[in-house]
C-alpha cells in the first residue's frame, strides 16, 4: 500500500509525515479486513452459537478501525481532539477483540490471525496517539 | 425510520429498549447525511477555499457518526466500554462541526441546517452515554 | 431527517432537487440500519445456524445501502454512470435481502420489519434510477 | 496484509481461495485509502476550485471501494449477483477516478499516485468478476 507516499505528497505535509500515523492507517485497514472476515468465518463455524460475542466484537472493531483509518488519512486543516478520541476508541475495540479472538485461537486459525491483527493495531493506536496531540 | 421497532424485536432486548440509544442512532444517521451533503455543498461554493476546515470537519463527523450508529445498532452480547468511547468521540466530532458550521450559518443555509443536526446529535450522544455503561 | 432541506440548499441544486433521489437516500439509510440490526438480532436467535444466509445478506445489504446513500448525497460535479451502477447494485442487494428476510417473517418480527425496509428501498432505487441518468 | 491468510482459513473456503478475489480486496482497500487522501490533498491545494470534480470522484470511489472490499471479504453462504453488480460499480468508479486524477498527474503527485491505485483496482475488479459468478 502507498499510504506513506500519498500522505507525503499532501500540500500540508510535504514529506514531513508522522511514521506512527502512517503505520496506524495501515494497521487499522488490515485489522478491519481481518475482523470482517473473522466475523464471517465464525458465522460459518459449526458451533456458531458459541461465537456470538466474537462476531459482535469483530464487527464493531471493523467499523471503528475503518472510520479511524479514513479520518487519519485526512491532513487538511486540523481536527486533533476528535481524531485522538477516535483512535482511543479504536485502541479499546482492538484490545477487546484481541482478547476475545485470542480465546478461540487454538480452535480457529482465523481467530488466531485476527487476534494478531487486533494486537498489532492496538499497538499502532497507542504509538500514534502522542503524535495526534 | 423504524429504529425503535427493529431494536425492540431483538431477542436480547424484547421491548426493553433504551429510548436515548434509539434517539442517538436516529440523530447520528441524520447527522452523517447532513455532514456528507454539507461537505459537498461547501465544495461547490464559490469561496470553497474559505471552507476547507468546514469540509474536513464535516467529513470526519460523517465517518464517526456512521460508525457509531452502526455499532449502537448491535445488541448481541456486550461491548460497552468500546461503544462508550466511540459515542464520546462522536460527541466531540459533532461539537467541533457544529461550531465550525455555525460560523458559516448566516452565509450558507446548508451550514445552518448542518450545525443544527450536529448540535442535535451531540445532545443525543450526551443523553445516551449514561445508558451505555 | 432533513435530506430534502440539505440537498435543496446545495449551490448546484438550488431547490431543483430530485424527489425520487431524496426518497432513495432516506430509504437506503433506513434500510442499512434495519439490516445491521436484523443481522445482529438473527445472531442472537437460538437457531442462529439456520440464519447464516440471512445474516450474510443483511450485512452485504447494509454496506451497499450506506455507500449508495452517501454517494447520492453528493451533488457537486457529476458522476452519473458510477452512481447509476451503484444504485443498481443496491437494488439487487435489497431484493435479495427482502426475499431471504421475508422467508423468516412469520418466525422473527425483526425479519418481517427488515423485509419491508428492503422492499421499500428496492422500490426507491428503481424509482430513482431514471433520474440519475 | 493478511487477506489471503484470513480468507484461506474460512470454513467454507478451506484453502481453496480465489487469487483474483484476494487481489481485488487488497487493491480496493489500497484504492479507498489513496482516494480518501487524494480528495483531502486536493482540498488543500491552492487551486482547489479547479479540483472539485476530482474531489467528488475521489470520495465516491473511496466509498464504493470500501463497501466492495468488505462485501468480498465475506464467504459464508452466497450472494454472487449482488457482489458481481457491486464490483462492476467499483470498476466504473475506479475507471472514472483514474481518468480524472490522471489529468492532474503532472501537476499533483498525489493525483499521479492515486490514478495508479485506481487503475490497479479497476484491473483487479475486471480480473475478479469472472470468479464471482
Amino acid at each position: 500500500m502507498s499510504v506513506q507516499a500519498m500522505i507525503s505528497t499532501h500540500p500540508d505535509v510535504e514529506g514531513n509525515f508522522s511514521a506512527p500515523l502512517v503505520r496506524f492507517i495501515e494497521s487499522a485497514l488490515a485489522c478491519a479486513q481481518s475482523c470482517t472476515t473473522c466475523a464471517d468465518a465464525c458465522l460459518a463455524e459449526e458451533k456458531v452459537a458459541d461465537l456470538r460475542q466474537c462476531i459482535r466484537l469483530n464487527l464493531d472493531c471493523a467499523d471503528i478501525c475503518a472510520a479511524a483509518a479514513t479520518m487519519a488519512s485526512r491532513r487538511t486543516g486540523s481536527n486533533e481532539a476528535v481524531l485522538h478520541a477516535t483512535v482511543e476508541a479504536c485502541a479499546r475495540a482492538c484490545e477487546a477483540c484481541a482478547e476475545e479472538c485470542g480465546g478461540h485461537a487454538e480452535m480457529h486459525e482465523h481467530c488466531r490471525i485476527c487476534a494478531e491483527a487486533c494486537r498489532d493495531c492496538a499497538e499502532a493506536c497507542r504509538a500514534a496517539l502522542p503524535d495526534i496531540g
